[in-house]
């Protein structure tokens, strides 16, 4: 080797340890949070939050080090750049991303967030329990600071707001959502209209009562072993907010919540982890211990866990075969019930207060909402002390429903409370990425709805896998998208999708 | 102030931060542990021993920095380790040990041992599970390797085990434990054989029986509220082999493990565990996030498992009031057993295989059999393959029992594993400790048996908190035992204990 390769051998073999280290704090600082949202005592979180915070902090230094630096220097000499892997090119060019943004922040400023909002986590879940805004205004009003903050030093982009959605989907601007979210508007609330119109209502009588604990946990697991979630390589516990956590493709972990008169709310919420889930467990080896060994944006795996929670979950042939199953871990429960009821009446359309037990149609109202007040809070100046009335009229205006109160209302959402501003649009964006890719899935499987049917999922796991798991951050969302369907992201897929299935379940013509 | 006090006030500033920086990562890793050994994912674990072997290394490496070094240099130089107050002073000097010994070390080869430490208390599992000490001996062999070059880097005291003893009771090594197992041996032996001769044997036929898991569960959660263990400071959980981490004083967490068949595993186990949880539940808010904070040597911690475990929760007044208790808990059982009878029967003295099952007379026993084969694996040479042979001869010697296999023998604790060579004297140490404080609760304590008969635990703990607890490793073990019974480290409280309660158990002149 020449000189110059072989010094650009050693930077990079530098730069994937670095890199490497970072991920392992990262891992480690996962378990820690994991362990915090599902039964850490109570008394020891103020300390473990000033531990998690040195930690972070460590993590964030390393990204932002001047070794860091010199190494990137290096590595993205034009040759030098140019003479790497694909995986290693990409991890150059995402590393050089983070350590730009990185760099713009003070690490002490950083920390002090990182302690508050795993603070705040744990003040919100008390809100939440006590119905206590008020008490949670001063945690939130320090965050919202904090990010007015850190949008400052990044410097904004077309709007304040755009600088945080760039931390979520990465190049994904107000400009495209308001496009986006403005034709599923035109699209969907007629749609919803006319149901409501002249819709044939499902019959839910059935779905109320009580039902099990012990026996919905075992359907729960039932449901992701048939999905192809490896319970060697992950667990299923329960915390306030469900939540998936990919600490390493082999330690890959879902929660739920059970309610003990609501079948729905642990069943769709544990397919819908378990779908982030698939994406965690099948990465590629190649990425394992990078910073590349995870999802590749919040709206590609939000796609996962909604195309599983809806496109499979709540289609009807997955019923067909999963309803003689359900009434069997629920004996006495369904005894008059046909699956095709069952299949409509967990679709109904019914505004609501909780985003998430919405329906699928409606469910874009409740992002909507949370987009259009992230834009007021970071573009606007709106006050945190002054949410709950702008939530509850923007329920009113968009659903026609008022929460009774902020725990149903404001406080619902875990995400605030840790800082996630930015991140709702995903949900949205999920569910439009789902749609394009299950109309391409349709055409490569032409045996899909049978297997299903079936209850033969592996199929659409594996193709799945192909196209998207497996790529983990080593493609970005607009490649993988484009990959499969030859196009960029449409909001038709996601309508087309949802007339065909209302219609349907309706009976509209 | 002047210059050189503003110099020393400087880095005393910044080695609170170092060591408390140090003290935080140590606590995330605990964090991580625990998790290990409660029910993370087995194929995550090989991952996760990296990314925990990175952190670790970090710690170590801290640890022995220059900035470190020079801090340290600074501290204790007379007139301003003089100027430090009491705690700071003890801080400095125990930090200044870590740092000599650590200095020894390379990272990497630390790093290293970490790892595989981490990944061979996985394996040792499922050889436990598998009684397959074959499968074992290549994790044992490279265990014992590096502890032998560890002990090289370090220095022999007086043999290499002693330099291994210091890491855990400091100040005890083999020509002290040789003589306080002598005198143990010499009264002790001569008790039990007069037990097996002439003793009247208490009946056990009750103690037989299958006990249901969730009502052990529960009477395990009641014992320990009984104790004043802090719930909203702890949790109690399931592993292989049972344990207590006291990640900060708000998150003490206790293991065990209930047998369908033996009422007294988790019963005991658990206040065993809980003993050592007050320890760390009861620490001084001045200690919190310094190294300083958690028990003082693992003799010490011993003491306070073994003292709550047996000199409490194996005496007659303890089940004179919680005997009706045990009853409600477990219906149908002991119907026409007295309190005195199951007193009696949970006291019995048998030789038997497993050392967390055994009575507290033959208990030493267990301790010494690993004293000695750990002596002989670091001073003359023992090689890992041969263990279960030498095991297993010296349980026919020292108490005339055999293991059926491994999985009863040589596998049956987890220290090992772990690397933990020289732990195991502490428990013994941990009893003369105990018996020796306890002499002295009587007295300051007048009413002591008649709280514990009345179910009156708080005066007990409160006195421990005040003598032993609060303190953490700002006083040495040597100075804990010291202010309490103004002596050194005593047998003979512990013979004379052990003589008087079975004595009157066995109904011997």
């Amino acid at each position: 080797m020449t000189e110059p390769q072989t010094q650009a051998q050693d930077a990079l073999k530098r730069f994937r340890n670095l890199t490497g280290k970072i991920k392992h704090y990262e891992e480690i600082l996962g378990v820690a949070f994991w362990d915090m949202r599902t039964g850490a005592p109570r008394k020891g979180i103020d300390l473990r939050s000033e531990a998690y915070g040195d930690l972070a902090s460590e993590s964030f230094r390393l990204s932002t080090s001047d070794e860091m630096g010199e190494l990137l220097a290096q590595l993205t000499q034009p040759d030098t750049l140019n003479g790497l892997g694909r995986v290693d090119r990409r991890l150059v060019e995402e590393t050089q991303k983070e350590y730009e943004r990185n760099r713009k922040l003070p690490t002490e400023l950083y920390r002090e967030y990182v302690v508050l909002t795993s603070q705040s986590e744990s003040a919100w879940e008390g809100a939440k329990a006590d119905n206590d805004f008020q008490g949670f205004v001063p945690y939130l009003e320090k965050i919202i600071g904090y990010n007015r903050r850190f949008i400052e030093l990044w410097g904004a982009k077309d709007t304040p707001y755009d600088t945080l959605l760039d931390l979520y989907e990465p190049g994904m601007f107000t400009a495209d959502l308001d496009r986006l979210f403005g034709e599923l508007r035109t699209r969907l609330v007629p749609l919803a209209e006319a149901i409501s119109r002249e819709g044939d209502r499902p019959d839910t009588s059935f779905l109320v009562g009580t039902f099990d604990k012990e026996a919905q946990k075992a359907f729960s697991k039932f449901i992701l072993n048939e999905m192809g979630y490896d319970f060697d390589a992950g667990r299923l516990d329960e915390s306030v907010h469900p939540f998936m956590t990919g600490l390493n493709p082999g330690d890959v972990r879902i929660t739920t919540r059970y309610l003990p008169d609501d079948i729905m709310s642990a069943l769709f919420g544990t397919i819908h982890e378990g779908g982030h889930a698939l994406y965690e467990q099948n990465l590629d080896p190649e990425l394992y211990g990078t910073p590349l060994c995870t999802g590749t944006s919040n709206g590609i795996h939000e796609s996962q866990s909604r195309l599983w929670e809806n496109m499979v979950g709540r289609s009807r042939e997955f019923w067909h075969r999963y309803f003689p199953e359900l009434k069997k871990h629920f004996p006495g429960k369904f005894e008059n019930v046909s699956a095709e009821a069952f299949y409509r009446a967990i679709n109904v359309v019914e505004p609501s207060l909780i985003r998430i037990e919405a329906d699928e149609l409606t469910y874009n109202l409740h992002i909507m909402i949370r987009y259009e007040i992230e834009k007021m809070l970071f573009n606007e100046g709106l006050s945190a002390r002054d949410l709950p009335e702008v939530w509850n009229a923007k329920y009113k205006e968009a659903l026609g429903v008022v929460p009774p109160n902020d725990s149903q209302g404001v406080l619902q959402d875990v995400h605030w409370s840790g800082g996630a501003f930015g991140y709702f649009p995903s949900y949205s964006l999920g569910n439009m990425y789902a749609a394009q890719i299950m109309d391409v899935a349709r055409v490569k499987l032409p045996s899909l709805d049978e297997q299903i049917g079936a209850g033969q999922l592996h199929p659409l796991k594996g193709w799945l896998t192909e196209q998207v798991y497996r790529y983990g951050k080593s493609l970005r969302p607009a490649e993988i998208i484009r990959n499969i369907s030859g196009q960029e992201l449409q909001s038709s897929y996601l309508c087309d999708y949802l007339e065909r299935k209302y219609k349907d379940i309706y009976r509209l013509k």
